[in-house]
């Protein structure tokens, strides 16, 4: 059955998912980065930005492997596509990733501006969805064509997803990384309430590996 | 040289050092034991409780012992001493341990309401500090004799003297466990900015120990 599923989420020791002040310079916000390095040296990751024989092949590579497998459809909030604030006044702007967006299938973008379609060369189609994440949902998983829907994040993104029940697994990836402040996936949130239960813990080389479901 | 330490200090994936609701009857908050199962399955735990012979050896066991070495006193809040609030009406409550106390050293309790030392066999003396916690620790690493000075908890206790910049020294163990509620060691302290940073991550079979160091 298709599942909506957080995966390779990368929090910090205290509970951040990005670091503060995220701009075009620093996208994941101030040493946010540094909460990826695990799945920067992975051979998935390498791979996909056409680094094809390098990287990592343990416990954070199958983790990172795991996260694309059997995803049909992306939703990610609009910062995570971008530094553009207010509404679109020119398409220029192609994601983060450019030419090369590591997707492949339909992303929807959370946003309240609305804009065509983004068809980009190898899959990947941007869908720009203001009627909010609800909505975003029943659209995206109708493009997922059985798949599993993947929150990419931001944090925002997957705390409104989580709030509303609507996520049925979580993969979290804790870096070994204090960041003080940022963006706190937890703040607020109580997932046992949610019926999470944490069902393992692995240990990978640069992050430990907790898998979240429902119950 | 003596060092201000927090050992062995068990938190939820989520950040809570404690569950809600502390009572008689859950001294570490509902839910709150689960953070500690970790502790309780070591040969450590066990022999210092009576039960010599059992219990398991691996990391998590190792991490246990290395939270006893070189300890020379302890501070504790009050809740972590009893469930008592007010003046010490009567002297009959000994801590939540009865007879028979882990420490074998002294031991500070934070207090608003002073009491008389009370000297228990085996070399643990409570000492009731009124003063406030920059003094109990000032007459505790006199106490202690050169050996480091072990902040024991609990979480509020704990976040007081990090963010005095006292502690030199944070054993975290991750406890496979989401808590959503209680008391969160991380809210509104910024580690980093207080000096710390993690230098060592080790999965053990029932927690994944992170070591905080102050550069």
């Amino acid at each position: 059955m298709s599942e909506v599923k957080v995966s390779a989420f990368s929090v910090s020791l205290d509970g951040f998912g990005a670091g503060p002040h995220q701009s075009h310079e620093n996208p994941l916000g101030v040493r946010g980065r540094e909460l990826h390095e695990w799945f920067f040296k992975t051979a998935v990751f390498l791979a996909r930005h056409g680094a094809a024989g390098g990287g990592s092949h343990g416990v954070d590579n199958d983790f990172a492997a795991r996260s694309f497998e059997n995803v049909g459809a992306w939703i990610l909030g609009r910062n995570m596509f971008g530094p553009v604030r207010g509404p679109w006044l020119e398409d220029s702007w192609k994601g983060w990733w450019g030419e090369k967006p590591p997707f492949h299938v339909p992303v929807v973008v959370l946003t309240h501006h609305a804009r065509a379609p983004l068809v980009i060369k190898g899959g990947t189609t941007f869908y720009f969805v203001t009627e909010g994440p609800e909505a975003a949902l029943r659209q995206i998983k109708d493009a997922a064509a059985g798949e599993d829907v993947r929150v990419g994040g931001g944090v925002a993104t997957i705390r409104q997803y989580l709030t509303a029940g609507a996520v049925d697994e979580v993969h979290l990836a804790f870096s070994p990384v204090l960041l003080g402040e940022g963006e706190n996936l937890f703040a607020g949130i109580n997932l046992p309430k949610l019926g999470f239960r944490p069902v393992s813990t692995t240990a990978g080389d640069g992050a430990t590996h907790v898998l979240l479901t429902r119950c």
